[in-house]
């Protein structure tokens, strides 16, 4: 999961509302439409593969493999070049085709040290992670008064004079929501603090964490680099320790001290990792699954997104494993630098743009290892009928019928904008803010059952759009 | 909560086997004894006392400020010495009697930084945190091979030629239980681990955390100074990150780079701060109950001990404001440097070693904020007719009766070691050793609602024993 900046808008929208989406226009939400039939023969085998994968373990050990050997993988990072090697190795040894790493260069962000601490009479330390694309503070650090709102909106509401010379400290609960409804905000807050606290004059800028537990996690977050001169420093502060301030605060003047210190680079190697089922019949139509590679430095990206790898990697797995391959080709995609910017997505977009008509459908799992409990499409209006189709086999897993407003993952943003039809396996997100981009996103977070009935849901819709003749768009 | 080394065994004993006790010698769990009279004014004192501490957040008020204004308290530090002016003014403002503070010296130990990593194909960073008695690496940090056990028993049968110029790396859990049953062997794994694998020529030593949870927390704890040059360094590692060691190592061997840095000093300033209700009747007659003031560094120590120092003076508090004092006087004490070694309860017995006759009763609070549920007592055998009675008036709270080989917390060790009755309020710790020691030990984890309950108890035997002319010995 990600967010912010140049393309925050584009991922809040992910959030908030697909209403805003350009095309294709989702279809009305008009009569009840007449399933699409499926063939008896591709019913059968999505049954068969939807027991094998009641079973597998597979998903859970490519999790296990990727987080285990490779650990945190920072977008841009040497060790996100490790996670390319061990992909690569990966998708080999699983027996897809056309192994490969699509390389493109990455503005990148790392924090070297990120500290904070009360200072005064109740001197404390505080538990903060930069927001990706942070500025670094000055040698020795900076300190400062803070003045806290509770909510962006307050902060863009204040007077300049309330503000100048302080550090801005927002401090803002994150709800709880199977669909992760309360992130949109997260990810606004945690993209337009820093810049609008510096138009006012702040010197930095503190936000509570965005996240759904009471542990003493600060998230991370935000995008590579910053631009427009949004670069004061800025952090989570985790949520006991906005408490804090905020009960401190109660009692006077609260001053912090902040020392951040960052590395950025202009072009650093990153790179899209693909292999491939190739299509008995059509191999030229691309049936795109995808998930992302990179991860938050803080912890083994468990959740985000060492799950996603594992689940469409092993969907696609059984499917190749079938006595006949499909008649489209599965292209299972791992996005590079998903975290500072959907780097990986539009690259590919860029390089593949003429391909992009050959796409039948896409999809991204970038939300965790919660089971999938609805299906939503984003399917042209002249085939609404294949929603209901893909839904009928889905529905066993105890799925429930979104609308027709599914983007998918993040990564997806770019096909969709492009008219790429989507399918959108939507997993209940209700615990998974409890984890996302903090250091407590590693292995044993993962449900081994809910993980296995994810890879139910996606061998199932990926083969039925693999190998039926069916259009999207 | 505390353990570890010269005063380790001590406090392992709480845990494991309170059959080590010398005296008094508890009484045999023989035929029913029949309950002490209590006289209807006393029973109706304490239902009234009950119903006003049903209701008092003076407890969490209490928590909430050391918490807050004090934060982090390690012994022997100058974040305790704030401590002890806060807990001054603090039982002052409440009316406190004869408040003082009984200076002592202690040994003092702080780690200044921790670090650790895997090196090699699979580097990544660790959580950890250096035990209480750690040694520093040398300059620039020291890199080894690690050897897992999975108990300080497989240590121990280890030959020298297995461990030596290795870390020990000790991966055992820690079983959750009511009663914290599962911490005297992380106690001793904790305090054993470090000089055992120093003899067989280790170079380090790391354990698994002794903690419930599996979260990305490291716990402290452990003695202040190493003795018996038990000084190689030694931490713990989270339990999400002892797991990835153990996943790693079926791959192949793990190197492991370690920078520890410790401050120590022989004689730091350390105190215990004291408050009394002065009895009307028997005021050289003492009712103690306390808690303890320090803390670790990681965390606010709001559950170990900023809930006990609340509840007890919460419970004073209100038997302080009823229209009559009691007859014997109830002594507040705020132990200083628990977490080291005992150090505040030794320096008490020191000083008041003539007066311990006078001691009618001592308790401890100092197992977070969880319900009471369980009645312990520590009697002599003339006088068990207090207990069930004691339990009678804890009933109604849902409190059940245990048996009479109750020791209470780890500073009422010295006290019943010399004759001193106890009586037990027995917190549930199902969760607590979720937080202890940790990081994640701040206000947030504590239930208002239990926390009143324990109020409700401690105010019960605490003016039981006031009020009284039982003796308990």
């Amino acid at each position: 999961m990600r967010g912010l900046m140049a393309s925050a808008i584009v991922c809040v929208c992910l959030f908030l509302s697909a209403a805003s989406a350009q095309q294709p226009p989702p279809a009305a939400p008009a009569a009840p439409v007449t399933p699409t039939p499926i063939a008896p023969a591709i019913r059968d085998t999505i049954a068969r593969l939807q027991q094998q994968a009641a079973t597998s373990e597979l998903a859970y050990e490519i999790t296990e493999s990727v987080t285990t050997e490779v650990g945190a993988r920072m977008a841009g990072s040497p060790e996100e070049a490790r996670a390319r090697d061990w992909a690569v190795a990966k998708l080999k040894s699983l027996g897809f085709q056309n192994v490969r790493i699509e390389p493109f260069p990455v503005p990148y962000w790392a924090r070297t040290y990120d500290r904070g601490e009360i200072v005064g009479p109740h001197a404390q330390k505080l538990v903060i992670a930069a927001i990706g694309g942070s500025g670094a503070t000055p040698e020795g650090g900076l300190t400062a008064e803070i003045v806290r709102f509770t909510s962006l909106d307050g902060l863009t509401a204040a007077p300049d004079s309330a503000v100048a010379g302080k550090i801005v400290f927002i401090d803002e609960p994150t709800l709880a929501a199977m669909d992760g409804a309360g992130y949109g905000l997260g990810v606004l807050k945690r993209g337009l603090c820093a810049p609008n606290a510096k138009r006012k004059g702040a010197v930095a800028c503190l936000i509570r964490s965005v996240g759904t537990h009471s542990h003493r996690f600060a998230h991370q977050g935000g995008n590579a680099r910053a631009r427009d001169g949004a670069n004061i420093p800025a952090a989570q502060v985790s949520p006991p320790d906005a408490d804090q301030l905020t009960r401190l605060l109660r009692r006077g003047p609260v001053r912090v001290k902040l020392e951040i210190n960052v590395e950025v680079k202009d072009d650093a190697p990153s790179g899209n990792v693909i292999g491939e089922v190739i299509g008995r019949e059509k191999p030229e139509e691309i049936v795109l699954i995808s998930a992302h590679l990179d991860s938050w430095d803080q912890a083994t990206g468990a959740l985000d997104d060492g799950a996603g790898i594992g689940i469409v990697t092993a969907a696609a797995k059984l499917i190749r494993d079938l006595p006949r391959r499909p008649r489209r080709t599965i292209r299972v995609v791992y996005f590079g630098s998903e975290e500072t910017g959907i780097h990986g997505a539009l690259a590919y977009a860029r390089l593949h743009q003429a391909q992009l008509a050959n796409h039948i459908i896409a999809s991204e799992s970038d939300f965790g290892a919660g089971r999938i409990w609805r299906f939503q499409s984003r399917f042209g209006a002249a085939n609404m009928g294949h929603a209901p189709a893909m839904h009928q086999m889905l529905a066993p897993l105890g799925i429930t019928r979104g609308g027709n407003e599914g983007t998918s993952g993040p990564d997806i943003t770019p096909f969709w904008r492009s008219g790429v039809p989507v399918f959108d396996l939507g997993q209940n997100g209700m615990d998974y803010f409890n984890y996302h981009h903090t250091p407590d996103d590693t292995l044993d977070k993962i449900d081994r059952a809910e993980l296995r009935q994810n890879v139910q849901a996606w061998v199932t819709a990926t083969y039925l759009a693999a190998e039926t003749d069916w259009v999207f768009r």
